[in-house]
């Protein structure tokens, strides 16, 4: 099955995709940093049977001690799992759907991570879908719920929808002139939490950035979603504005047609570089000028993160067969759809 | 008229060109030093009258005054002239074959400079035509000659044989492994010199070197050209086995394949920068991994000199303009030959 990342979807030259988590907890049980291995399995029992019978052969179950390091590396890469699950730590489970766009974590900070995924702007779509696979499971696993403070989270500042919706957003026009930093401190200040999705917070690997809710208490999912839906929107005009400016800079087109030629032929590319060029080449993509389907590069973006290409490919067992198979895969899926 | 570089020639994976020059000197005139400007018309009227009469409509004429300082200095980035002959003085004069194979400069250093060039290694086969010139010119124009001294040349170091036989060479392997300079010192001691033919002589633009004869005195022109031809082939024996053990090194590989990706799709190039991806790409084409033909390099490198896009071109008055046309030229070019 095609996973989601490779579909098309709303907005998606400049939007790469939209992610709905809910946390949850079951009443009853003590949030799972106050439970032992005992505990932490019956929470998994409990979690997997419900979802195995409201959506039977829908999932499946993973068992995270099962996961090698680099297994559990490139489901985070993927956003399938949180960085901080990737520890593998005894007591925690995944669900997962084929197309990897459903995922439940379970004892990660709270008993339930529910985490829906569409490609591009699909905000309304994505909280749906996880609001009635929630009310399915809430049947027989009855949250931890309270009519004034919302659902209860093991982190307080998660109280009330316990829902952080996020849009993953390409900005390379408005990161090259400059005015990324003056759009996340007006973000910031709406409420709104916005950092790279790739690399470091700080310097966003490929532009690429994820913008969050970040208040849940006293306000309802919708609100919240349709807020952040209306920031993002305004985002994309200026993206989109910066793009039309920018790529009359003779440079920057010069750029991406360099960075396209190294991509289809380099044998051998590192991460960074590798983002950094395909960062160039989306750009060029969004604004016509080259002819590759953005849902070939949003594909290659999750794909050829490191861990991925390790897990995915056979025999990658140093950092310098994987930057040689990466260089094979990019030039492959580039030359192909050309 | 195709040009004569844009032809195959021998040992062309190493060898770009071959170049005989004869200095000559018309009896009893003073040498060009000590003419005035009626003294050079008139040497410029017997040489060209003697070679319209010897070969008719092969050539033609230009007085270098006419020429402007671009076009004079393309005609030396084609080692059509030399490098001093582009300051077009009054009374200098440039015959030249529809292919620009053969020139003869007319009151530069000495009365005539005549050169032959040849594709690929081809010293004798040069040699002989630059010969058989010389002796028809001969018949009716006197040459300044001594039994003992041989031709008579305005700089003393010229005087015997007044042949300088030159070969352009691409050494990327022996540049990159560093044995180009033992090498150089080698050849000096020799009693050839070497050193870059584009850009400065110590740090030759595109790995491309020109090595000659140094002696002309007590020595004949075919044991001079058998010399020079015996050490070349040395050279070229050096430079294919460091290709070979090289090409091995993943790093060049990719730097080879990096190399064509940019020039494929640049949209802006400089002529350092240009010189110093075609050479990787013609070394790859050499080894065999590139699929392009020498001559199609070989031409573009000639036809990519700065003064060269600018007088072939239309419309460049800017070193932007004429980097983004140098960009398109080579693009076209090598797509068309992929």
């Amino acid at each position: 099955m095609d996973k989601w990342y490779s579909l098309s979807g709303d907005q998606s030259d400049t939007v790469i995709s939209t992610r709905i988590r809910l946390a949850r907890n079951i009443d009853d049980i003590a949030f799972p940093w106050r439970l032992d291995f005992q505990g932490k399995t019956k929470v998994n029992e409990l979690v997997k049977n419900a979802v195995f019978e409201e959506f039977p052969e829908q999932f499946g179950y993973i068992s995270m001690t099962d996961l090698s390091h680099l297994q559990a590396v490139s489901l985070a890469e993927r956003h399938v799992i949180s960085p901080e699950f990737t520890s593998c730590e005894e007591g925690t489970g995944l669900l997962i759907s084929s197309d990897e766009s459903v995922s439940i974590m379970i004892c990660e900070e709270d008993h339930i991570r529910l985490q829906v995924m569409k490609s591009g702007l699909a905000l309304s779509e994505a909280y749906k879908t996880a609001d009635s696979i929630d009310n399915s499971l809430d049947k027989s696993l009855h949250y931890a719920f309270d009519e004034r403070i919302g659902y209860m989270t093991a982190d307080p500042t998660n109280l009330g929808t316990a829902m952080r919706a996020s849009v993953f957003l390409h900005l390379p026009a408005l990161t090259a002139c400059g005015q990324i930093n003056a759009i996340s401190n007006t973000v910031s200040k709406l409420g709104l939490s916005i950092g790279g999705a790739y690399g470091s917070r700080k310097k966003p690997a490929g532009d690429i950035y994820q913008i969050s809710n970040r208040i849940t208490l006293g306000i309802t999912e919708d609100t919240a979603t349709a807020n952040l839906e209306s920031i993002v929107r305004q985002l994309i005009n200026q993206e989109r504005s910066a793009a039309e400016r920018e790529i009359k800079n003779p440079a920057l087109e010069d750029k991406i047609y360099r960075s396209l030629g190294v991509l289809e032929n380099a044998r051998m590319l590192n991460t960074d570089e590798f983002m950094e060029l395909i960062s160039y080449v989306r750009l060029g993509a969004a604004v016509g000028i080259i002819d590759i389907p953005i849902e070939t590069i949003n594909a290659l973006i999750t794909d050829m993160q490191p861990a991925t290409v390790s897990v995915t490919n056979e025999g990658i067992d140093t950092v310098a067969a994987r930057d040689i198979r990466r260089a094979e895969l990019v030039r492959k899926a580039l030359v192909q759809n050309r």
